[in-house]
């Protein structure tokens, strides 16, 4: 279908007053699990914001692509309470698979696409200080401190930072961080004015097994306990709790969808479900 | 008809390249005779890209008001090829319309529609220095000199400068300018992207009474001398080959579309007839 | 007579320790009334100020040339208590004359005169935020928010702000507003060292019907509740009073004398009435 | 053996010539080969010359561990002429280890020894742009061009640059870079005062097998033309031939000497070969 | 006699342009001989020019104090061709009146005054270079190269340099020179607008031994070379010939006027001799 | 004894958490008495303390020198309680000496050495206030004030300050201060990170004559009590107990042994006392 001009106005006129709103805002987005598979639209929304004046910073794991490699190999891959048990093999994989493999596909990609993208794990700087969350997990750590500042230096110079979820311990051992997580601090650390974690399902899903499009703080906290949310969303909805503590806006958002980040900034049109305080 | 999501994003994604290329760089666009009628989709426009990260600067005359209130107080316009004669009585209602009602009026509605406006005419820094045109004319003054600082200064600190086609001379007098040659001057003196002049017409008209979407240097001065340029085409076309010694892109667009400036700009459907070095 | 060195040396030395006392401060001066009437030497006083080192910053009602058009185009001038009622075509008069008309007036000698003024009336920025003060008086407004920025931007570019008493509504009107409000509003919003209001009296009359030289807050209080004070005068004292929440030195001087503003500052001779805390 | 406090000043006073001729200067360094085994003294050598006003820049290779990892992953590692084949699967295993094992090891441990170090790749940014050296070799690239805008600004900042040696294409693929090409490449785009390459001999060997302390353009190029410098060598005396186009100061020196670059940089006593203009 | 307001205000606006065309502008100013008897009332005139925005930088010798504190210490003082020989003693007590007498005489009454100054010699930064100019004539110097850095950072900051005729030679001695010269020097380095020498005459004396009140560069050259001009006029008049390489307007005047810098600078009364180019 | 690459390596790496410590910090350095023997190698050091990044200031006072100029011009030099009495005339000497002899050979021998001295007194800017702290004493004066201002804006710039130890009173005098305690005023008022005071001894002497390498402030305050301390050394303890109140570290060091600054900074050999909070 083509579309008139007055069409195509009533678009561009329609996100004046999100421009104008995240104008000069920084914007965390985690990208992650199948969300990667729409890659390339995701990739060139980020680009987009930067145009327009927004502040993107990007944080991703990688969880199936560190599965691949530690089978590969022929390391065996451990979950406990599905988080990643990690041994200092496996950690040498998440490294390798993180900053050696996603990050700079990651960063080449934006670059290609017009943007000017700079990979760094959370050791770089370092930015992100952790420990370990639990012993039995390995090298698996929790966040204790970010320090945004070159982060933020990166910002400053117009360059969308692609952060690695690993963490440098004040023991000299680098640790795997749920990126659900890192994404939430590094939000609160940069005081970012939305976070949002790009999935691979429709949102989360309230009572009647619908996707619900906003959340509140009790609600979210009861669906937690109630055993509703549930498997890999649960960090998810843990992290846009921890958000809301300094970011006003949270959003869980079908990664599937193309260029789901312009929708949700952009339009009027919400997709997937937003946390609110 | 209601537009899909994806149709809303192809829109997006489609400007990208339009606003990537003008980011940060300055558009002057001149508004006037009918076209100030979609006044309010015009500054709509205006405001938009300020958002976006362009720096947009009008320029305005105002003729028909001009000769109403001329009317209402009993003084009688005088025109000589197409130029108002300008004795020192229709100088004084030249600088209460333009710079006491059509300009502020432009300002409120910017900064109503969301937009920082700072209206000041060519006296004010002073920005546009003149002199008599032509001794038969009165104060219809030809500018001298453009000293853009002032103008610069007011950009620099994100607000859209609206300027009123009057000149100061250095005899003290001040005098009335074509607004289509003033916006010419001043986007050479500001080194701007782009000189957009809106009209009441579809564009420049060809050999064969169609209008023409492009228009060499040569051409536009073979339409000049033969005529087929006419009337208040005249100034519009000169204004495009001045600027052309500093601007690479004029434009002569027609300002009765809505958002004539934001399909130009960001879509690739081109309208009314572009003036090309 | 001709003055020796010595008295020359002597005025000179005698205005340091005043010079070094304003130096870098600002200082808010209303022109209006008949005071106009020394315009001349009135603005060569405050490009000196600016030489050496002052931040003068103008406002200017129009009064008497608001009537003369208000009739000339049919327009019948009415008032309720001293305020002029403004109908919408008298708003439209008053825009006319105030940044029509006056102010690039003022803009122009000042420029002529070897100084860089910029002409701006509220509806700029905006800066100045206004509400209807009286359903009654139709578009006569009162100030409800300065915005200093875009008046101290040009402060700090080395420009004289030249501000016509006009405010921005947010219903989107315009409002003609009484200029030594606006003046004594603006004072507060830049924080200056001294407003001065010119007038064409020589000062305050106290209760003898002698020109008072200094009055207190209490004093002036009691001079209005006694109805002593009057007429256009009560705007006057009252904007003063205004000022003294966060201006240390409020004037109101003659402005018929010649280069009253610079004795006012540099000599040690006082004319008028200053009103203290 | 006890120091006394005269050796101790002693020291410190020798260094101070060379302290102050480098204060403020970018000096860039290649670890690389088993030139890695002091890897502790020689980063700990990093940090002190930050601590004390140089520039360090690092770039970093990896060979020995992209063998290891490529064989663990059942790749076959070929050379041509001493260059690394590289294909596609190669390539993501030279960038895991590069960006995800090398890269942030030495991040962490500067981080660990109290400098604040930053990981990137030539890809970040984009830094390095690169394209296929030989069609024959694959993804092996030689540099086309060095953006020092990214790593200037974490230079700016305060960061050690940790640079791993690969390079964006234009044709979007990452390009495997010899990092002695890449040291001097960057050496010459930041304007650096000195390249230093840490190897795992003593120095360059001259026409009686002895090491040369010190080579001009011209021997270095009649040694290369001989085939006296033959192997890993090549590279090495080849790159600091190109650096020496814009850096004033080339060395090639013994990484398995402790401290090399503190005694190099700092005391009278010249290790390995420098080559000079 | 009292000045009426008039006469005040004739007096500050006859001083209106002056005061803008040096507005932020460097004077250097040379005090000396028997003109430091008026010292009171002249650097009050320094204070003065600093606050209307002029930079004053002052320079000083010290000729007859240096004598009398040689004799207390029982050496004695040699002239050659009106130079003081300065053996390695006099060189001592040469530092020790003019940087430890009557530098911070100056200093400490500016400071007085209401003014900031520091004190400083050419030696400090250093930002006087010299070399002997006779052997025979021991430690005095002449200027081989000024390093106007140290005095512009005072500048900037707002300070008064106060500046003792002592230079740094590059042998690690210090010299005496000549205060003349070394204003001019200064002038030259400072790019400064005015070199003014204070002195005990009227001027230079021309033909029939009366003052000139202009001297082109030939007539000053022509009077030179004639021997009219002699004796301790004869370093003054170099020193302006010097400066007018870089400097427009040199003055020697006399200092024994009160406030002669403020009547020389901003009124229409010249004093002295002005050379010119 | 040669000292070996490793000897060498030792001392450079044993220095690095010291020279990182105080990287940035401002380091007030008192000259005097005959620890001025040194003066060479003393200089030298501090010197190579601004190369390496810290902020040395220096202050000095001239006990010595000022007792033979006095005598050699027939003053008679009067101490009470270890204070000179100063009189009028002995205040020109005390100035002369200060300002005119020792403070200049300092910054000459600085400029000399490869740093970038300017020399002033706290008359300059004014930066030292002072009063008379006794009237028996005549002009020896205790400080009132810090304005460091001047200071930091030399240091700012990379400039190492020398301070002789004369303040200027509100009165207009100058006062002669003791030098030990000017320099703990100046650090208070700078904020420095340590102060060290030269001296002539090894240190202070405790209960056993033996001399004490670290001492509490309540230590020092008993010793001052019990009149263990005494003579010269008063001032020097008091001074550090007066500077403790803001900066961390105070000492009392031999400067009689080469190269003690740095042996003191860089070194784990600890020299002389330490007083602490």
């Amino acid at each position: 279908m083509t579309l008139t001009a007055e069409d195509r106005a009533r678009v561009l006129v329609e996100a004046l007053p999100y421009i104008k709103r995240f104008h000069g805002q920084t914007v965390v987005v985690k990208l992650g699990g199948s969300a990667m598979n729409s890659k390339q639209e995701t990739l060139l929304d980020v680009v987009l914001l930067r145009y327009v004046g927004l502040y993107p910073v990007l944080v991703h794991g990688g969880g199936p692509e560190i599965t691949a490699m530690s089978e590969r190999l022929g390391l065996k891959a451990e979950f406990l309470e599905g988080l990643r048990v990690t041994d200092a093999d496996t950690m040498d994989v998440v490294k390798m698979v993180l900053t050696g493999k996603i990050n700079p596909d990651l960063v080449a990609t934006i670059n290609r696409l017009g943007g000017q993208a700079v990979g760094m794990s959370g050791e770089d700087g370092p930015s992100i200080i952790a420990e370990a969350s639990d012993p039995s997990l390995g090298f698996v750590g929790r966040v204790t401190q970010i320090n945004a500042e070159p982060i933020q230096a990166l910002i400053n110079r117009g360059y969308i930072p692609v952060i690695a979820s690993i963490g440098l311990g004040y023991d000299g051992h680098s640790y795997n961080i749920n990126a659900d997580t890192v994404a939430a601090e590094v939000a609160v650390g940069l005081g970012a004015a939305k976070l949002i974690l790009l999935t691979d399902v429709e949102g989360v899903l309230g009572e009647e097994d619908k996707v619900v499009s906003q959340l509140s703080r009790a609600d979210a906290e009861r669906l937690l306990a109630s055993g509703k949310v549930s498997g890999g969303m649960i960090p998810k909805v843990k992290a846009c709790l921890r958000a809301l503590d300094a970011v006003a806006q949270t959003h869980i958002i079908d990664g599937r969808t193309a260029h789901a980040l312009l929708l949700e900034l952009f339009t009027e049109a919400g997709i997937g479900t937003m946390v609110t305080p």
